[in-house]
């Protein structure tokens, strides 16, 4: 199951609210999503591989993903948040591919570079799915990031794990945490990002929803019936009415069998212009310039030029991004990129909404 | 006489070969000719303004100075740099408007913010002109600047002077300078900045000819007679074969009674971005942004913004010149302007006409 809602401002203005970043060849010559099922290929094949994206996004994932079949894709008439669209694709794969199926669920924006161990890894976890565990990919931090919530690990599972590939239990999962206890946590050690990618059998999830967001389980099978009878109008009336919480929250860290497989996979969730830029610098000298189109440079170094429809010219630039696309240019230094997100408050204020 | 011939690599890619600056909208909503033209309305009439440019834009500048004869237009045929061109135009006046005329030489791409004081400072030195001198304008050196020729000053001459403004003798000419040698200069006191205006009376300047140039003597006697008898083909077929020299080194600097004007008058050549800067920014704080078009910025100072075709969003940039066009997008810390030359350079070795 891939959940494909991302609402693409944090690469803007590349992405836009019609485009965001799952449908873009921003790092490689296929789309983000287009990679993401490519990854999967040797695991899973096409006709169970489902898509929840938002109902705009319909047609694009289509366009996309050519060899999924069209009932795999469902379109949110809005956005609720993750619970609510898992909780419908459990109950959907429940009836489609039966309570024993294990479902891997991986955002449609991320980048693995090691595509083997990622593998090796699912399968991993599907194991310890298998055995009643909620399974959460762990990420070993870089660094101390901000801007991901943490896995506190505990013990190895020693019978679950495979090779070098451990298998953990969770003590706790950490929300975003300001960068002092990040800091701490790298010190201590035994923590991970929570990357969003989990495993459980259809099952499992089954029961955790009955279990913490029973309110959502008439609508869930209201909307299951209509998708499986060709009528798409139940999703369209009840999936709004559903509880917008997220999935983590609501389920995950209420749940008791859960662990954690680190996942030292090459992953990135390219959040950012200057994370975008870690991803395609990979492997080069860190003053390398990073060009996509047309660049004339005069020492300038480090820097994310994206320019593919005219000529960017710089002298003396260290560490930038330039984003160029035909009706907005972004200038920032890699260290900032995060903070586009104002000037896309800046536009909605002044309601340019062409822009967006 | 206005020289219009200026090349327009120094403020790409706003200007280009095919539009120097002279051309362009830059400072105002009047082209820097237009501007030209405009600061001499009060001294001189229309049909004794003359404008000698390049034979590719003798269009451009019969239509941004409808008011001036296109016979007072004429278009060099192949650049010969300035000796050819401001004696040609000397010889051209002495028919037309006698020898007795004092020709005022200003060039076409300068911006000068004290009209005022310029206007007084040039009836000054048409009377110092009228006294048998060839006068040029010496700015007040804003700081050892190594991109002007300076000009040394001796005594004061005490008859020519009037009010505030004063007639000073020239020791020396001096080629642009090392760093060194123009801070010395400054320390020395006594040096201008030569900014390509002078004034004479059209006898003197042919005198001048006749004895430091006599080779181009019968060039021009041919090409006037060619001008003034409807036959233009003989400008084309002998102004290519006139040496090509400035007119500071075989002319101004061989000459005997050479008279400075200190001319405080808010003078600028906009000679690079950065230099255009400091016109528009004149009389603001020097952290305020300049902004031609449309910008968003987010803790963005100082910086100069054109872009009036799309929006340019900027985050944390000091000091930073962005020069938006519709084919090239150009970024560089304003320090560093001048060295737009080597992307100019790097395109000619491209082969990219069309970006030039």
């Amino acid at each position: 199951v891939i959940p494909a809602g991302g609402g693409g401002t944090r690469l803007w203005p590349r992405s836009r609210q019609a485009t965001p970043k799952q449908f873009l060849d921003i790092v490689s010559h296929r789309t983000m999503l287009q990679e993401t099922a490519d990854r999967l290929e040797e695991l899973v094949p096409p006709d169970r591989v489902f898509v929840i994206t938002n109902a705009r996004h319909v047609g694009p994932v289509r366009e996309q993903l050519p060899e999924v079949p069209h009932e795999n894709i469902v379109g949110e008439p809005a956005g609720r948040d993750s619970a609510p669209a898992i909780g419908l694709m459990a109950a959907l794969l429940e009836r489609v591919c039966g309570a024993d199926t294990v479902m891997i669920v991986l955002p449609a924006d991320h980048v693995i570079l090691d595509d083997a161990l990622f593998r090796e890894t699912l399968l991993t976890a599907a194991n310890a799915a298998r055995q009643g565990y909620l399974v959460t990919l762990g990420i070993p931090p870089k660094g101390p990031d901000t801007g991901f919530g943490y896995i506190q690990s505990g013990a190895k599972l020693e019978q679950l794990g495979s090779g070098d590939i451990d298998v953990l239990t969770v003590k706790q999962f950490k929300e975003k945490p300001k960068r002092e206890v990040a800091q701490q946590y790298l010190a201590e050690g035994g923590y991970f990002w929570n990357a969003g990618m989990f495993i459980a059998t259809v099952a499992h999830l089954r029961e955790l929803y009955r279990t913490h967001l029973p309110q959502m389980e008439a609508g869930f099978a209201q909307i299951v019936d209509g998708l499986l009878n060709g009528n798409p109008k139940v999703l369209e009336e009840i999936f709004p009415t559903l509880d917008k919480i997220s999935f983590d929250y609501a389920v995950t860290e209420k749940a008791d069998r859960v662990a954690v497989v680190p996942a030292d996979i090459g992953w990135n969730d390219v959040g950012s212009w200057g994370r975008l830029a870690e991803v395609l610098s990979h492997g080069k000298h860190e003053s390398t310039n990073i060009v996509v189109g047309d660049h004339i440079g005069v020492d300038t170094h480090g820097s994310l030029i994206y320019s593919p429809h005219r000529l960017v010219a710089t002298i003396g630039l260290e560490d930038i991004v330039v984003i160029d696309t035909p009706d907005a240019t972004l200038i920032c230094p890699k260290s900032r990129s995060e903070e586009v997100k104002h000037i896309v408050e800046a536009l909605k204020v002044r309601g340019d909404h062409h822009l967006l």
